[in-house]
């Protein structure tokens, strides 16, 4: 996240929002967000939200995601926000969304599903 | 994928392998490979190897993908190899495999499915 | 659909919402609705609902769907509504939601995403 | 399963076939598969294929699938393959074959990847 200059914007109890500004060495040929600049900031929002729901001397792993991508990754930043759907002991469900952003203009680039595990230290 | 390091090393017809060496801005708190590197070089492989089968004129855009991710990134590199298994005149879709490579000893770090679509020149 | 009795209950301009009613054949040996039945209804309400954006003469085909099945298939009824996120002329992409339904408790069975495509007669 | 008249072929330590022949009241209009056949007999073949690894008091849940359609559900039989690629106490993760077969032809129908979950008994 540092490497691309990603920063936390909200926690809130089962939400995460990620903030990454626009850097030409972030974005394709034609000028747009490379999707991979989607993908890590969604699995990172997703990861850090339902952190906020788990113990604190536990850690969170990613199972897998599922992204589509729906509108090209455009804007001054792209904005993704994890939302927990379905907390559990062991397994937890979000919602990711990815959003490209200048001033007032949201365009909706990418959703996605995302699936978390609880993991606790042994002892 | 430059930010990264990444830089491809096999093109076949329908296969293309991308290579990500290890380098500490890569990983997370305890040692292994961020789940962002594995998913872009997975992403890339698999468009260039929808890529290799598309119109030169062409170009190449993801729809969706999915990832599991089966054990920690780990090694001296990951090795992400996109290969086609469904080509079509407007969607493709690959197969996306992630391994951690360390000498001879390979750990299979992901695999996933991605859903492609060639976008041609309208003229 | 017919073979597991189910009915269109809500046809709205990109949402459709599909009933299967509790029958026993249609349940696993726990007694829970098998899963083949809430990933069948959930398909089928996402394919209506990209239908209701399509040109009269066309015809819809699932690309690709995932689902997180998040609590047992329980109730007098599953309720799978399938709604447009985003509209496209060749792909369109649905949000997945199945409830189990007892009186007025609902219970988040599934959510899923599917990828549509339009497919138009030659000619 | 029973209600679509789908009987288990091949079990193998990993790997289960399920077989559906063709009936007319599981065909779309077009005369093809319901996808929903191919999604039913995928996610239980995946199911079982991991319950052949599991203890034998344990239980199986699939917690997500993810499924890409890639040619028309046709033919005189469907032949769901699940093969587990990632075995786990906890978690295991299975690759999902459909072919459609006549004779001697088969086509690739859809390929999927399935999370499951061991349910142990409490005690």
């Amino acid at each position: 996240m540092r490497l691309m200059g990603a920063t936390m914007t909200t926690i809130r109890t089962g939400e995460v929002t990620i903030i990454l500004p626009f850097r030409d060495d972030l974005t394709q040929h034609n000028g747009y967000f490379h999707a991979g600049g989607s993908s890590a900031i969604a699995d990172s929002a997703g990861g850090y939200a339902a952190y906020t729901l788990f113990d604190p001397d536990s850690s969170v792993l990613t199972v897998e995601f599922k992204l589509n991508l729906m509108n090209p990754g455009q804007g001054d930043r792209l904005e993704a926000v994890g939302r927990v759907i379905k907390p559990g002991r062991n397994l937890t469900v979000c919602q990711l969304d990815v959003w490209g952003v200048t001033g007032n203009r949201r365009v909706h680039v990418a959703t996605g599903l995302q699936t978390l595990m609880q993991m606790r230290p042994r002892g």
